[in-house]
């Protein structure tokens, strides 16, 4: 089995496969469950490699971009006061503005901020989209290295070339080997196996760890994890709670990449069908298998890792649980 | 393959399996993809099962239901105005009011209506809940054969021991057999093999066209499929193009059940996954594959049966398609 259950009053209900791939940094896999080589589009999990330009450039620094600021560059946001305040900054210290954004507009997936936002007066705009962060970072990236920003998100503009040649160099395939679509926001993303994914955030990890560029993203996330989510998402609380151990990052369709720092360790999860309700729960499965997360910090991740199903009046009517175990190889740890 | 797939730029990013079982009244499974044994909870789908009390104990009758508030009574609706003023009808009918009604509060499924409500300064209600007609009719049962109304969600109320008793005659099974939990509107729900509850639809259309009172319940959706669902609902939409050729109804979790009028034939599907918008994709496939609804018709449906996948900028980045087809005995339409 490798599936995640959705349980109602003692009966599964509905079922999740799940793809899980554990590498280190040579393309080894240490440990699977189901398909590890499943075809994957990395969605926003591709944000911590898309982000590294900007400091391996000297664009973070000559713009002066904050560390809270280059961890929201990596996020899938709520849209929250901090998240929007952060990346109105980040355009502004490159001298750009919201026009220039290309993803779409969408109010605010905290409820709370969307709330605000409406007794406010105002519309939900570009700024509010969940990967705004990313896209000022791409704006603060094309300035940065004197290309004209304008339609950033197009797959043949400088920018979106250099997205592809991270990809390329973590994942260590050709660029004619990586499939490419258009993301949620608009911009381009990509697909490879998902054992490849785990090994490119198993090199990406070790970089960061042998104190190359990388290590200042990975910190910027782990240090602001806040900035990488917000209240409530999955991203934020499991590096809340683990800190500097572990860096992860949500993708849509139902994917997680992640690094554990020091361990030169790199891990992809895939939910074949995209339920995010799944992969969340895998991930917590998954830290605990590779002894990221103790018992105790599992509990304390309980709304992510074993979540209730709740009816409309509130009352508890089942749960959603892992049932697998990831059969970890013993050089993981090593 | 029996598989729903999610495209993205013309690669597969996501697939949902899809369990299809069709029967005929006697049981005789006449064409399946995947496992049609699997344990299926009906949900919503046994709502024209739930709703034929109503009729088979003459209290729709007495209580002067309209066929549209019938139709109502097997809804999962959009919350919108017709909806709305409906249950509260089929309330005012039996002597009834909102306070009794046990199911949660939410907004309006419907964009417009949540936020026509919220303009007008109400706050969502029960009656708002997508439910709120089958539960308008549960308390008219109750009422109507003379049983104390209050708490009528509850697994030991008379009202929700019918709703069982209805579920062992239609499927054939003993009691013991059907596990239950709670669903998402509080009321007890069941669960039977998916090949079962498709010979369970075979019988009660069988049932219908010999004259019985399921017959009512039967026409009602098939002559109001805008009170079954409501703008822009799968149930509606097929309903509208297939006029009284078939009978469909969503359940929650990637369930549809419905029957073939005139044909003796019923079916039931269940995404593995619990996703509603795989679901919709194998019903027009389903249907197409069964005869009851011809290529002009698939094209009118495309926006369930095919749809297209669109980025936060509103563009076509990929679509959701049917990869199986329903290998179909000759016996279909005999």
């Amino acid at each position: 089995m490798n599936s995640v259950e959705v349980v109602r009053g003692g009966t599964v209900e509905s079922r999740h496969a799940v793809h899980v791939a554990v590498q280190d940094a040579r393309g080894r896999t240490l440990a699977s469950v189901g398909d590890p080589s499943v075809l994957t589009f990395h969605r926003s999990a591709a944000k911590p490699m898309q982000a590294l330009p900007l400091v391996e450039e000297g664009v973070a620094a000559r713009f002066g971009l904050t560390e809270a600021e280059l961890a929201l560059c990596c996020a899938s946001h709520e849209g929250e006061a901090e998240h929007v305040a952060g990346a109105r900054s980040i355009l502004a210290r490159a001298g750009a503005d919201e026009s220039l954004l290309r993803c779409g507009a969408h109010a605010p997936y905290s409820s709370s901020a969307a709330r605000a936002l409406t007794e406010a007066g105002e519309r939900p705009g570009r700024i509010h989209n969940n990967c705004s962060g990313k896209h000022a970072g791409m704006i603060a990236l094309a300035l940065g290295m004197g290309w004209d920003p304008v339609d950033y998100h197009l797959a043949d503009h400088p920018v979106q070339r250099r997205m592809a040649d991270e990809v390329v160099r973590w994942s260590g395939l050709r660029a004619e080997a990586i499939p490419t679509a258009v993301d949620g926001c608009g911009v381009v993303c990509f697909a490879t196996p998902l054992d490849v994914m785990a090994g490119a955030f198993a090199r990406y990890t070790g970089a960061g760890d042998a104190g190359e560029p990388a290590g200042e993203v990975v910190r910027a996330m782990t240090t602001h994890p806040f900035m990488v989510g917000g209240t409530g998402r999955t991203c934020t609380d499991v590096m809340d709670v683990a800190g500097d151990r572990v860096f992860v990052k949500l993708g849509a369709e139902g994917v997680y990449g992640g690094g554990l720092r020091g361990r030169g360790i790199g891990f992809a999860i895939k939910v074949e069908d995209g339920g995010r309700r799944a992969v969340e729960v895998a991930l917590v499965r998954v830290l605990a298998s590779l002894d990221v997360i103790d018992s105790e910090e599992v509990g304390r991740l309980a709304r992510h890792g074993n979540p209730a199903v709740r009816n409309t009046l509130g009352d508890v009517v089942g749960e959603i649980r892992a049932a697998f175990e990831l059969p970890v190889l013993s050089s993981v740890g090593d």
